[in-house]
């Protein structure tokens, strides 16, 4: 096999050619592979789906971190669910205001598999501000809970809403997630595609709606989740992501992004049509 | 064969299964043909690369035509350059303020291919507002400049820059269009792929740059061009499509867009960071 093939619905087949296979292993979870491509970079697939490639993980990882990250206006400690690739960590670890941060992957394998062969997005696995938890996310926001632990920001990094991320579409771990924020706390989750997966849309934001008092989805451009469109849900307990945003905070950050900015921040809330009819009655704030 | 393909850059092949051949002809200019695909409903394509969906052309033809349409206070007068398969006419004609509308395309066989198989974009083109032209759009800009022809709006819903559309991405061209557009007129125009051809659209945002004050790109999302992500220059002589948009002639319109609301028009000249750093110098306005 000279190419990784990824079929949508049975409407498209994405074919991306590849020189090299770098890792392979069944997990107790799913398939984790990693691939060179010819035109992407890195590849990381889980169970046969593209996970991560080199050429547009920055778009994702900017768009499901620095969203919630810019629009809380302290955020000390930072919760990652998942994220295994280790991007979404690194992004969040970029802000100053970061005192801690704890990530929870359920399959050391992806970890392992990153941190060998996909450093750009493994570099900050090893930050001596990042707990790293080899866990079940679930099971983790449980424990916390009990405990009362807070974070200000909590990120679903989760994959496809079947294998070992189902349980992470559930009310009962949104409660905990609830529970677990800090009163202006705020939490993001990968939201699935607008065009493919809009039942699922509606039941991870239905989710959301019930618990938050904001509720609302965004979305931004990659090029190889199918559709090129994808959606993060949002939802907050006190502030708003337009509303309340300092843009301030963004200019005197010092950062700098391949894709997030305050306009493509405010701009992400804007639904397509037919994306805002089919969700509206879960969307408040 | 079983499918269409077309192949990025060498970086991913897309595979669309279809299921009949409907209409297919070597024109003067391209190779036409329609297809049922078992996806995305009939599929145009010229010259092997895909043009238009019945799955998702609403995007497209909503964002190439209501953006401008929008901006400007008063479109009476429209011009349409290529956009055989009808949809941007269909789109143009919608709007009440016009009072007539020229639509000038290059190759007979689209149309007629259309007309044949794609009635849901070629629906409009016997519209009586409509005046249907079989003609080379650089010859017609040139000839209407010279008779002194004015338009409110004029939308180059070309193909790629090979082929056919190569003399519509000319400077010459632009300052015809310049010429044809009423002191307050409007040009928008096809502007590829952000993430594939970034020296295409940094030229042709060049050309609308050198003739017009306000000078903008805007995004929006479809399903079938690669990577999802598409852009349309925008070149304005007097209205800029924020600042001035007055959003009460959109609730007021009675329109109903699959794709297209007030918010995603705004949202839509969000440019991502790569994108509005690598086009700064062309942006204006």
């Amino acid at each position: 096999m000279d190419y990784i093939s990824e079929v949508h619905k049975d409407k498209v087949e994405y074919r991306y050619p590849i020189t090299k296979k770098l890792y392979s292993k069944q997990s107790d979870f799913q398939k984790v592979e990693v691939y060179e491509t010819k035109g992407f970079g890195k590849m990381l697939l889980n169970d046969d789906l593209v996970m991560v490639t080199e050429a547009d993980e920055a778009s994702y990882h900017d768009m499901i971190t620095h969203v919630p990250m810019f629009t809380h206006p302290n955020p000390k400690r930072v919760l990652v669910i998942g994220g295994g690739d280790g991007g979404t960590a690194r992004e969040v670890l970029r802000h100053s205001t970061v005192e801690s941060a704890v990530m929870v992957e359920i399959d050391g394998a992806v970890i392992e598999a990153c941190k060998e062969f996909i450093p750009q997005t493994a570099s900050e696995l090893n930050n001596p501000k990042l707990e790293l938890l080899i866990e079940d996310g679930v099971n983790y926001m449980k424990m916390a809970r009990a405990s009362g632990d807070k974070f200000d920001v909590i990120i679903v990094d989760s994959s496809e809403p079947f294998g070992p991320s189902t349980p992470l579409f559930n009310l009962d771990f949104y409660k905990d997630v609830y529970e677990c924020l800090s009163d202006d706390g705020i939490v993001v989750s990968q939201g699935e595609s607008p065009f493919y997966d809009e039942t699922m849309q509606k039941k991870l934001l239905s989710l959301v709606n019930e618990l938050f008092p904001i509720s609302l989805i965004y979305n931004y451009s990659n090029l190889t989740y199918p559709g090129g469109l994808w959606s993060f849900t949002f939802g907050s307990k006190k502030h708003h992501p337009i509303k309340n945003l300092d843009t301030t905070r963004i200019e005197q950050s010092n950062l700098d992004f391949e894709y997030y900015n305050s306009d493509i921040h405010k701009g992400a809330f804007a639904l397509p049509n037919f994306q805002r009819k089919h969700l509206q009655e879960f969307l408040k704030g």
